[in-house]
């Protein structure tokens, strides 16, 4: 892509404003962790391995803020910071792998004085941005092999640059297909009700000038069942060590659907998407958001005011209506608790 | 209702501006047949039993408009506005039935002079509004049998007062089920593109006091899994004899998750709708609307300007994914096509 998703700087965090694509190209820049979190919590950056990126410079961010502090300060301080960075959005689990990275950094150089250590963290948040966009070629890699020539791949909500640091998890998958050359094209989802298929993706793929044709989300349905869909692939905010998956809400419905028309189910997420330590997807905790994301748009009244609304971020896919989970390791089948089991290092990803 | 969906007077047709609910209550005054089609085409009204009935009042208003020509130029310019009137939108069979019952007024009633012939046909449109409210009724009478005591029923677009002359089709069923003191509750599928759901039933069931919420069309699924629905509700625009039945885009995931889930799934329509002649489903013309419709949101855009897009209206449920069809006349159930046979009558729906 054109921009950068997040550029990582030594006094702030600079992040493409992805509520105003693709009407503007502008940058929202959190000179704090503070602002960090506004910036997840009000979908400036969205995109689980985004999120968790940007969550990483935040901490950094923090240290840096509370750097000349006491020791008492500095860590009754950054605590404190830690806390509201992992509360900023409950589902997706990158955000605490993100910090966590961050902690491991500061446990291993404790013996450091604050600005060397500061200096250290700096270094590993970039390191974990370029880790991610590596992460996503190689799974884009591994995952382009299961688009046919003059396959119609079809996808929900955003997944591309835009909700990585570069490149993409289910759209890196398209991305990478269409680098091989292969004559596919995309079915959007608009992925309401922040239309982020709509937006996003159709502005990622016609960038990339990958064919695309935009459909309301209940529109699905149709496609698969008129044979118009080889292959749905999606991303995910949380995966269980069973294989069920959290993702944008409609995943589900996807899922359910292309079981029943035989249309093979995919997920495409780095290893840190995996929260082996959750035993099944029901007990993944889904964000529920603001009403107005659904009664209104860009601030005006769609709905009547006083109506009732359900807004869920995300929901669960159980993994029996999964073919595979598309990997920088590779593909993931069933069985998937042993599968992902395997998958489980010793180190970074624990 | 407090609001009337259409005023059928001598010299216009009044239609509530539904392209403005609920944000303002106005009238759209169709002053002549060419009006009536702009309402048509561009949904200021919309609903296949109002559709009919407003089409219906275009014929009469056709007539009236040429009611002094000589027979020939009469013959010509009567014609010409048929077929517009006709024309103005492809799957709701109600356009063409309402056009149907003014036209046999026209052949009985051909000895009349002019005036007098107008006179018929001005009462002829009054009847087919009138019988569209009882008919309402009597099918919310049927249907309501189905709501259970504490029933949670999910909709897709709006089928209430507004789709109709009043009362409505599905939304009748349900607001029966409230008149009859069950203590429902509604769960309101937004219905994009267009947000029939989100902008008409929130309207109507806020107002009519029943318990409503609103969620994105591809919430549905998660709440059926989770056991949260028993029974879906829908209208028609289209059923073939058979019982395929064309609706809204959406009916048809809809109807696939609710027999996935062992959810009762209903037509509610009136006799009018059904297309005695046609086989099947797979017939049914299914109209394309303007790609803006999802693109754009008042007249602002929402995605890329150069995205493709594929806009379908409606599409088709296959009858076995539906349970039974709601009708003034009771509920057919299946054979589907050995019980609609049974309905079609030798008069007024032929």
């Amino acid at each position: 892509m054109k921009w950068d998703t997040m550029i990582l700087e030594e006094d702030c965090l600079k992040l493409l404003d992805q509520r105003k694509i693709p009407q503007k190209i502008e940058y929202f820049k959190a000179s704090d962790y503070r602002k960090v979190i506004f910036g997840i919590k009000e979908m400036v950056v969205r995109g689980a391995p985004a999120i968790g990126a940007a969550a990483a410079h935040g901490v950094y961010l923090a240290v840096r803020e509370f750097v000349d502090l006491e020791e008492k300060e500095f860590q009754i301080n950054f605590k404190k910071a830690l806390e509201e960075l992992g509360d900023s959005r409950p589902t997706a689990v990158n955000l605490i792998w993100g910090i966590r990275r961050m902690k491991k950094v500061m446990e291993a150089k404790k013996g450091l004085g604050r600005k060397d250590l500061l200096q250290e963290l700096f270094s590993e948040s970039q390191k974990i941005a370029k880790e991610d966009v590596e992460i996503n070629k190689k799974l884009g890699e591994h995952g382009q092999k299961i688009i046919p020539q003059n396959g119609r791949v079809l996808t929900h909500c955003n997944t591309g640059a835009l909700a990585t640091v570069g490149y993409g998890t289910a759209l890196g998958v398209i991305r990478a297909a269409h680098a091989k050359g292969k004559d596919i094209k995309v079915f959007v989802d608009e992925t309401r009700p922040r239309l982020q298929g709509a937006r996003l993706n159709a502005f990622e793929l016609l960038e990339e000038g990958i064919p695309a044709t935009l459909i309301v989300d209940s529109a699905a349905a149709v496609l698969m069942k008129k044979g118009e869909i080889d292959v749905v692939i999606v991303g995910a905010d949380r995966i269980a060590a069973n294989g069920d998956t959290a993702n944008k809400i409609g995943t589900f419905m996807l899922s359910q659907l292309a079981k029943h028309f035989h249309v093979p189910f995919y997920i495409a997420a780095p290893l840190s998407t995996i929260d082996f330590d959750l035993p099944q997807g029901e007990d993944i905790i889904i964000e529920e958001r603001d009403p107005r994301e659904i009664t209104h748009w860009e601030g005006n009244p769609i709905a009547p005011e006083k109506i009732e609304v359900f807004n869920p971020a995300f929901d669960v896919t159980p993994s029996e209506n999964i073919k595979g989970i598309i990997t920088e390791k590779g593909i993931i089948k069933a069985p998937f608790k042993e599968n992902i089991s395997r998958m489980k290092p010793g180190g970074d990803y624990s």
